[in-house]
Formats: C-alpha cells, structure tokens, sequence
C-alpha cells in the first residue's frame, strides 16, 4: 500500500504544531509549509524549522511571499500596533486573506507531489474571531480546491483537515501532550523576541495561556 | 458617488491587458497586481510594467512570490522543456494552483484596498485545457472569497469579473483593439526572449496567432 501523503501548514505555533502530530499519527507522509510573508517575529519561523525537524517531516518548504506589500495587519504594517486588549469583532492582527494565501500555496505543492490531503490547524471554537477560520470556509476553499487542481480534474481529490475545529485551545493541548508535542518548541506570541521569548499580553499570548490553564497543565511557554 | 476599485490581475499577456481595458472602460479605479514568480521570462513581467503605465493605473504592485520551490512546471521548472507541439488534457506548462494563488493574493489586496472587484482574464473557450480557467472554479473561488475576508463578513462582497470567459481569441483580440489596446505592448510567449520577442511555436503564441488570424486583424507582435 503506497503511503498517504499530507501537506501540513506549520506557522510554528501551538495550533499547527498540534495538527501536525495529528497528521503523523493519522499515519501520512508529512511535507511542513511555512511561509516568510512580512511577519514581525522572525521566531515563528525559527520555530516551525526546529518544529519540522523534530518531529521528522519527509520535507519543510519555507516560502518567501510578499504579504507585507499588500498591508493592511497590525502582523505585517510596522505603522499598526499590536493590541494588547482585544476589543470585539474581528481584531486588527487579522492578515488580510492569509489563510487563503496559504491554503493555495498547499495545494499547489500537494498537487506537485501527489498529495490529497492538507491540514490547517485552525479552530472555529478560540478562533479570535478571524473569518477564514471557520467551517464554512474551509468546506468552500475545498470545493474550489477540487474544481482548481489537474489531480481534482483526473479525479484524485484534495481533503482539508482541520483536526483541531471544533476543540478548545485546552483540549488542543491535552491532544498534542498525549502524542508527544514539547510545546516549548512552539511560539505563539505575535511579538516574540529573537529568543522564541512571548509578551504574554497579545490576543494569541493569552489564549495559549488560558489553554493551558484550562487544561490543568503546566505552560512551558518562555515569556519576558 | 465613490468610485468603484477594481483589483486587476496583470500578466503582461494579451488576455489579461485586455481584461484591464474592460475594467478602466467600466469606469472602475483600477489596481494592477502582477507576479514575479519564478517565471521562466522576464519579458512578460516588462512588459506589465509597461503596460501599467501606458494606461494610467492607479497603483501597480508586483509581489515576489516563490512559485518555483513548489515546482512542477515547465513555466517555472528549467528540466521540464516547453513543448512546441501540444498533445491532448492538461498541458504541462499548467503551473499548479497558480491561478488559485493569484486570486488569493488580489483578493488580500482587494480587502486592503476596499475594492469589490477582482478582474481575470481567463477564457473557457481557446482556454488551453487548464482547470483553473474555467467558469465552475471561478464561482467557486468567489464563493469561497466572501466567506474568507473581513470585508465580506461585514456585508461588502467581493465579485470575480471574468469579461472575457466565454469569448474566443479572436473576440478578444477585436474587443481590445475598439478599446485602443496596443498589442504591441503585450507579449504572450512562454519562452520570449528579453526584448519581448515571441517565438511563434509555443502554444501559447499559437493560439495568439490564429486570434489575430481569425479576428482578420494584424498582428503586432515581434518574433524572433
């Protein structure tokens, strides 16, 4: 039986990290995608290298993109701050069309290596209330996907697993600390030092947190 | 009034220079978006460069993108040659998910901007067999667009305007000329050289050349 094969979007967070091992234990061949689009915090990325290579990934691609050109995110736009108190609604650190952007660039690459299946480790449950983490969109990119692909059209197609949908952060981290993750791997913080080291304020710093806390574990997190 | 911003998608080819007439005749603010991606040519994106200018877009963005690291093209893979004589199905200057990715980033453009219109220049006629140029994956991907963006989910839907889908090369050809388009300009070869000389073999020159044919108009391109 040939192996399965996955293409597995690593940011180096908690959240990818998790659907990795997922992805790992489901039994795939796993190739890692992550991207270096303009973000702030170079320590993500370092993080998803020493990620992918932990966990042994048949291959990690990093791909340079130009989010930064287009602005628009607190994440990518020096001139916007990074809030450190959340008002409603979608928050400024939403990255105009990311998960989109990044989804594409999955599934090119699985078409090129014969993949048929993608995981995104994102949550409809804590989704700090960004648009392309919910169910209804992730089914959409999926019925374009299967109408976009040469593999869709010769009637191979293409699954989006989003393994962690409907879990709360705290059960994302009890999933991946009963399959091995080391979440001291993995960065968080939108504003992370050089170091991997977290503010501990941010909209993403206090949802790990509270992950943690709700799932009665300690957090391995570095902050400064 | 305020003006519609339209986001266009500018290659530097005759189909998408075309595109971009319809839009500025529309009467819509137009956002040239082009690519560096690993293309083979670098006529291609001179000429959208130029193109950009002669008609007076408002902004024009070419984003960096690594399309070469994923592969599996002959467009941006030098050990695959381009074919000079086209068999039948998907030929293998398909770049994969390609038109997926453009759409994506325009659409994060878009967002950024406040526009409500994304021009392509795909056509299902003389379309050259590639899935992502047909009218069920452009619904699909508008679908998926105003399920994906802030913007959406706040009541402003994006529209993907496809005005040449269901016209042949030689329509468009007609249609650009009424519209004062120098074809000159645009170079459509998958293998031009950096003068913006075409080859006149390749498929994408063939299908070029008979538009031009069958619209019984001249044809301005160089060849080599």
């Amino acid at each position: 039986m040939m192996t399965r094969k996955a293409v597995v979007l690593l940011s180096g967070g908690l959240d990818s990290t998790t659907a990795l091992a997922m992805a790992k234990a489901s039994g795939a061949e796993c190739y890692a995608l992550s991207f270096n689009y303009g973000q702030r915090c170079n320590a993500e990325l370092a993080a998803a290298e020493g990620i992918a290579k932990s966990m042994a990934v048949t291959e990690h691609q990093v791909v340079n993109i130009d989010m930064g050109k287009i602005g628009g995110s607190a994440l990518t736009d020096d001139t916007i701050d990074v809030p450190e108190d959340e008002p409603e609604g979608i928050p400024v650190t939403y990255v105009p069309a990311r998960n989109t952007v990044f989804l594409s660039f999955a599934l090119g690459w699985a078409e090129v290596l014969g993949a048929q299946e993608i995981y995104i480790g994102v949550s409809a449950v804590d989704y700090s209330g960004y648009p392309d983490c919910r169910p209804e969109f992730i089914e959409a990119f999926e019925t374009m996907a299967n109408l976009a692909t040469k593999a869709a059209v010769e009637g191979e197609p293409i699954k989006i697993q989003t393994p962690l949908m409907h879990l709360s952060k705290a059960e994302t981290v009890k999933a991946g600390v009963e399959l091995g993750v080391d979440y001291s791997l993995t960065v968080s913080c939108y504003q992370a030092n050089d170091d991997g080291k977290a503010c501990g304020k941010c909209d993403s710093c206090r949802l790990r947190i509270k992950g943690f806390y709700d799932a009665g574990l300690a957090d391995p997190t570095h902050y400064f």
